[in-house]
């Protein structure tokens, strides 16, 4: 049989019991960390499994189901994902190859920053479509991602922006190479999902910038949700771009323009604003 | 410390380890049962556990608070919800209780319908507003949860329809009275669900039927979803109103007009309609 484990928010502990069970009888584990990141170094978590897992980069996922489905049709071979299977499509993906393999195979599902993030007391009902936020460069500037803000505002759904990761990534200079250099992992922070959101409002007009969204609509920054550590702040969308959460993982989400009371007196506690009276 | 700790899809296994250590250690545990269901009888859970659940029906959560949270302030207390802690506004709320009690909590994350869902195969991210199908009866038909499919039908979005639970509702006859009665349990199936939206379809003009939604649109009917026994079905809307998934619990989903490759081959494995050249 063939598992595939949701590691749930990161820390050991946060695996199921059923994940747990499964992982210690298994012949072989791997585990995947480009999609997102644990809250603590493998070897914690081979320490918490007692027993050794084998590291699945991005090339291994994608292209090496070969190798990890390997006599998973006689034997128990796991795949263990930080949150929830379902939460990158690549898992989705990795499903259909076992499938066409005809491995049986089943999903232990978790928590993942999809539901986890109904902590800053948004309403989980009232998010429309997520958003990934990438990296921009000098030449890339993608911005389609504010057309979805966009719609969800148009809409009043709250939107959740997952922020983009960078493990792994292969330096421009060395792409042609057939000996691949790495750049060392990057994690965009609020602040910096702020900045390119800001950078794109500036560019609208004031009709797009009063009816949508401006440099004083709120947002919330999450930092390491699920964790210890874990940091939530209201601010405007200017302020964010000068908030410092600290350590990833960050995600952003930015409000509907109608707040239900409840969420409003929920997300009073993570601000200096009056939102009762706010209206952006 | 107050923990609220996400139980998630039902089966006693799928507490995390993190959840399990803090449930053997509280002083008190309560259950709460009646904004979802668990997939085993309470005492299985309770062997489990390797301790006693006092159980927390809806009053007690919605009005007693006080109960609930005595002494949370200087030993442990622990209220367990199936899903997630933020998946039902009635727990956020609690949550805010305890903060104007000044009672120190923490939140154990873990799966829910809002994030498992994606089992089905369609990408959990390009979902839209969830709605609530309720139970109609002869004098009280709401049907403002078409507005919102449609407008995730408009904008090409996923809808995840969360179907009504009736658990401890008091007869009619009984409301007025002191000692209440109580009807049987009741579980919404996708077949009832898809019968309301038929319902209400069948009102819209063509246009609308043309446009939006119609008979022959396709639908997802998931039951027991993260259990052994879960079922996946994928059918038109009119044969969803005749096909039986068994045991609750059930969700439907109306998926976006566009269904992305990688989505259509996963929804595959749940048809007999071939999916790839149809367009509803």
């Amino acid at each position: 049989m063939f598992y595939l484990i949701g590691l749930g928010l990161g820390d050991p502990t946060d695996i199921t019991v059923k994940g747990l069970e499964i992982v210690k009888r298994c012949a072989r584990v791997y585990l995947e960390m480009y999609t997102s990141i644990l809250g603590c170094p493998q070897e914690e978590l081979e320490a918490f499994y007692g027993r050794p897992l084998l590291l699945a980069d991005r090339d291994l996922v994608e292209q090496g189901a070969d190798e990890i489905l390997a006599g998973a049709g006689e034997e128990d071979v796991a795949l263990l994902v930080v949150g929830d299977p379902f939460g990158a499509t690549t898992h989705t993906d990795f499903i259909l190859r076992a499938k066409e393999k005809k491995v049986p195979y089943k999903v232990i599902h978790n928590a993942s920053i999809m539901n986890a993030i109904g902590c800053c007391g948004l309403q989980l009902y009232k998010f429309g479509e997520t958003v990934s936020i990438p990296y921009w460069d000098e030449t890339w500037k993608p911005d389609s991602f504010y057309d979805k803000i966009r719609l969800n505002r148009l809409n009043n759904m709250h939107t959740l922006c997952l922020l983009d990761i960078k493990v792994k990534e292969p330096t421009p200079e060395s792409l042609t190479r057939r000996r691949k250099e790495y750049q060392p992992p990057r994690f965009m922070t609020v602040a910096e999902a702020a900045q390119q959101i800001m950078t794109i409002v500036d560019k609208k007009d004031a009709l797009e910038r009063n009816t949508i969204l401006n440099e004083m609509s709120l947002c919330v920054g999450l930092a390491r949700v699920g964790h210890d550590s874990q940091r939530i702040v209201v601010n405007t969308l200017r302020k964010m771009t000068q908030t410092d959460l600290g350590a990833p993982l960050h995600s952003l989400v930015i409000p509907a323009k109608e707040i239900h009371p409840l969420e409003t007196e929920f997300l009073q506690q993570y601000t200096t604003i009056k939102l009762e009276d706010y209206n952006h």
